[in-house]
């Protein structure tokens, strides 16, 4: 009986191990999301930060035109050079890497900017939702719609006048400080008619 | 060591069921979501959508200001109504409800438009994945930035002028035929600089 017991919690603790290496289920990760502002200092890896981006790819976008590029900066000098120019970046000193969603609107829908920015914005809440299902932090810092924020982000990372930076999104390891709020409103619902 | 095997399978069992209970994992989920136009024509439960909705309120808004509202719509003569305007909402017919998110730019950060449409767009994407977490299947059908389709659906469900009914979601049981995309470019990532 004793063995049977063993034998019973070694398959279940397989189970669970198996559980969290492909992540939390959707809903916990969704509602426990939160704009990170305080990190360790710890840096991010290249293969989760691909596996971050390959999320943002995954989003929908109008027609199917991916009219977006992603500009991942893990470098503590480029990083500041960033921050220089970016006065909400607050927490950046201390992220493992930024991501720069871009919003490409001649590959957009009717090449429009409207397409454009919501297609990297649907990106964006993928990447936001695929670090918290890590055990990362995120935080979307806005560089659209400020033309001085991104004329400082094209300048620091090279990108063409015509893309247009939609934001730079923090990630890293957070120090656990910072909580999900709950946002839910009743009201906000209208059902059947406004 | 039968007992024991059987024991040992009813304890696995056990915790695949509360994991399949508490939803798919978001990666799986991320990855699966795709645009769903073949519903069965099943209903779907207000209990439902009202998760599928508290899911979108749970996404980030510039300056927390949640610039949104959301209509669901149930009623068969009311979606033909939506349909009749919507040259796009292929699938409707058989849909069991649809959200529409609007934007409110007067309630967003600096009463701008930009960020209201950012705002909704971050919360449909919550709404579509939550919806294919819990099996059912969406369709983001575009109102903005169509005039015409915006005022055809703000006159059927008596939405204000001054709030914009971004998207008409589609949400229903998927007969299973639509299938993701893999929409990984590796070159849509700039390591580094453009």
């Amino acid at each position: 009986m004793v063995i049977c017991l063993m034998a019973s919690l070694l398959l279940v603790g397989s189970v669970s191990a198996k559980d969290s290496e492909i992540e939390k289920d959707t809903f916990s990760v969704i509602h426990s999301r939160k704009s990170v502002k305080s990190f360790t200092g710890a840096s991010v890896s290249i293969e989760n930060l691909d596996k971050i981006i390959r999320a943002g790819m995954a989003a929908p976008t109008a027609v199917n035109k991916q009219p977006w590029s992603f500009v991942v900066v893990t470098e503590r000098k480029q990083l500041d050079a960033l921050a220089a120019g970016l006065s909400n970046a607050r927490g950046i000193n201390k992220a493992g890497a930024v991501i720069i969603v871009c919003a490409e609107p001649e590959k957009a829908n009717l090449h429009s900017k409207d397409f454009a920015i919501i297609d990297a914005s649907l990106a964006s809440e993928n990447i936001l939702l695929a670090t918290e299902a890590m055990g990362l932090g995120g935080h979307w810092i806005a560089s659209y719609p400020y033309e001085d924020k991104m004329k400082h982000v094209r300048t620091v990372l090279g990108i063409p006048t015509d893309v247009i930076p939609l934001n730079v999104i923090l990630v890293g390891v957070p120090t656990g400080e910072d909580k999900p709020k709950d946002k839910y409103q009743k009201d906000k619902i209208h059902w059947g008619k406004w």
